[in-house]
């Protein structure tokens, strides 16, 4: 739920109202009386006795909106008609499509693209295999493939449940690095299924991006496909978030004029993001580092401890410290947390390192209100997009697939991770940098080609994007 | 091999000749001379002593496009440089990408397209699971799967080496049907993978069409798909093949004035399109028909049946025959072939019935050659485009995908696949009809949506497309 009225829940109501009086002025009124905001006036029918118009305004949720729709029957005159939401006719048919490269205007064209043209392309491939990196589209396009297990912050939904996210996922990857995504949604859970399924439809793409993939089978579904596939696999959810926070966690550190191997950071969760963040940091060269999960702070000593969860507690909290996430947060210059709402107030943040940095990315509600953080935090970060500093995954993954792909690489390396965190972190200038402002826009015109190029060079491939014109005969 | 220059063998030569003398002429006549055809010839650049030159030519073949440059070369002053080939320059880079229906301009769309926005959707759906095709895109989706088995008249290539010919159908299904469809190249020939990895992957499809895969593993994948899955399963080599097929011989027999109860049916080939073939023929009302394959006619007595060859003795040649298909065909009113080259020669057709029917559709080299057919039978179809009556399966997938998709069918059945065969014999009027025209082109602007018509009926659709814009809120 949005504290403010949002375009997400954006509806248009057609509606009537007698001509010539002031139902119009009333109208808006009513509406911004309700708490609601008019982003759109159109009169689409206009006679001596009465006029329709299409009135658009943001609410804050779904009731909200019914409730705006009320309040604007009340006003005297008017007539309710068809009531739309804006998102749901975004979705309406679906938001993606396929589309051919080259127009089929008669037979010629017909004999290139498909029979009989087309075999002796085939041929091509047959004897040359890398060839199909050239003369199809597997070049240029990955697979995103979910199970529906963890979608958002909605649970395990299932997989035609999922297909909004995962269009909308193919869309961003197209609007932001021109790269063409298909959506996978698949209609089983079961390990060993999905790293057939994705073994299977491997040939067509050249990368695959894992979504919403609940921990810990994820961690496993990503390493053995990583192991059996020659293109790049990465489930976003761990590394597009782990690339953000660590691009952010550099900036922030700029603002506060900390080192990253100096800090004390304190993490809460260690699922599908918490892990693959825990290993950045370290990577990225973070030495004092605490995890706390629903059962307290992870130490070597801690009974019932296996797979992922293990190696967080032999790689990290050196000092064997013990007890709650509250206790072990005293003293500490970062929190990051990816887990639940609410864990945190004031009073923790109070207790923090002076100049301390708070990154509360439980979606929707974070583990300690912002505007709470920032009374005592230096630099505070939601993944929310009405606050400054949102951590948004959208900032890596286009540009990071990108770089993949112009590589033709076979894989994705922590060393591809770390340079694009670096890349991403970059983007923002001495100048631009404040404690509300350590991540760019998505929109920002640098993002993802820099980000892109980072993961290119990173993966070994060429410093200027190749022109790729030779043809065969 | 074509028999004649064919634009799936076009080049494009870039060469320079002097400047003001017969170089330009002696070209043309060098590459008419040498059996090719110039069907463009484009100045790129001019200078006082030399023109660069873009000559487009087509050839019957690679050896002979080799042959037409060597020709140019010979010509006094020209300097052969780049040799493009047309067919591969349309496919390089692949031949399709995904294209997203919406702009996303700002934060705005972005939070309608994707998060907050689209969790909403999200949950309307697995409210509501049906909602899938209102609302993303498996409406007008399917899948084109291959395991590269079966390739054209390839062979097994593989996936890798199939993709050009599935991006191609993807192609064609946009073309003629305005159909989403994204091609699945799978890594594996394994029946069991196989049907796995494609019930994993249906809840984002409407439609699977399966193609290009081996018999008599089809005939299991399939019909273990259409039991098990709520979407319509086509092997479009088996279906395909054998709605246009029975169109054809609709026709056929209307201008040699038979029925399809009174002919005797002569058929070459048992395999996935031959078994479909047949499945149709009886469905459509055939009586006497005897089937032959490798090994001979198929009878019930024949040692060694199994499987769908069995099926094929058990319900056809009532007759009990035996012998060879040479032997099979005397007296037959109707020969169809899909099965290998030059297994008939003129003598076989002169011991047909009067007013023979002859399709010999083995591809690219026909079980007799057409003009050797054509002197002694009424009507003559191939399945290569440079001789009249083309059985080309593009005459029938666009439009039955089109029909399912908008009946929201959840299977295919025999009904339906006879509703488009007549749908398409009866694109050609009385008027139209003749020996050398009784199937359209592809390019006729009926086809797909007469087809599309009668599969959406036959499925218990809407007599009229819907309209569908009323949504959630």
């Amino acid at each position: 739920m949005s504290a403010v009225p949002s375009v997400s829940y954006s509806i248009t109501v057609r509606l009537e109202v007698p001509a010539g009086g002031a139902a119009v002025s009333q109208l808006t009124t009513a509406v911004e009386q309700a708490g609601g905001i008019v982003t759109a006036l159109d009169v689409t029918a206009s006679g001596h006795e009465r006029l329709r118009i299409d009135v658009t305004c943001a609410a804050r949720d779904t009731e909200h909106a019914d409730q705006l729709v009320e309040a604007m029957r009340a006003v005297t005159g008017v007539i309710i008609g068809k009531v739309s939401d804006r998102t749901f006719l975004m979705h309406l048919g679906g938001k993606i499509e396929m589309k051919s490269k080259h127009p089929i205007r008669n037979r010629d064209d017909l004999s290139m693209v498909y029979t009989p043209g087309v075999a002796r392309v085939c041929l091509a491939i047959a004897k040359n295999p890398e060839d199909a990196r050239r003369l199809t589209s597997k070049r240029n396009s990955i697979a995103v493939i979910t199970d529906g297990s963890a979608v958002l912050g909605l649970g395990n939904i299932g997989p035609a449940a999922a297909l909004p996210v995962m269009e909308g996922k193919a869309v961003l990857f197209k609007r932001f690095a021109d790269i063409d995504a298909w959506p996978l949604c698949l209609d089983t859970q079961d390990v060993e299924e999905i790293i057939t399924v994705v073994k299977a439809i491997a040939p067509g793409f050249a990368g695959i991006n894992l979504e919403d993939i609940s921990a810990p089978r994820c961690f496993e579904i990503e390493a053995r496909l990583r192991a059996a596939l020659d293109i790049p696999v990465f489930h976003d959810d761990q590394h597009g978030t782990a690339i953000v926070v660590l691009a952010a966690l550099y900036n922030a550190l700029r603002v506060v004029s900390k080192r990253i191997a100096d800090v004390k950071i304190v993490m809460s969760g260690a699922g599908a993001a918490g892990t693959a963040i825990i290993k950045l940091l370290l990577a990225a060269g973070a030495r004092h580092l605490v995890v706390s999960d629903i059962n307290g702070v992870v130490h070597r000593g801690r009974p019932g401890l296996s797979g992922e969860l293990a190696w967080v507690a032999e790689h990290t909290n050196a000092a064997g410290v013990s007890g709650t996430l509250k206790e072990a947060i005293a003293g500490a210059d970062v929190f990051i947390g990816v887990s639940a709402p609410h864990l945190l107030d004031g009073e923790d943040v109070a207790k923090m390192a002076p100049g301390s940095i708070v990154f509360a990315l439980a979606n929707p509600e974070p583990e300690i209100e912002p505007t709470e953080a920032l009374k005592y935090a230096a630099v505070v970060a939601t993944g929310r997009s009405d606050f400054p500093n949102q951590i948004n995954n959208v900032l890596a993954f286009p540009g990071v697939f990108r770089g993949l792909l112009d590589a033709q690489s076979a894989e994705i390396t922590t060393s591809m991770l770390l340079a694009a965190a670096r890349a991403l972190a970059a983007v923002v200038t001495d100048d631009e940098l404040n404690a509300a402002y350590i991540m760019p826009s998505v929109f920002h015109a640098e993002v993802h080609e820099k980000v892109a190029e980072a993961v290119r060079r990173a993966a070994g491939g060429p410093a200027d994007l190749p022109v790729d014109t030779e043809v065969a005969s």
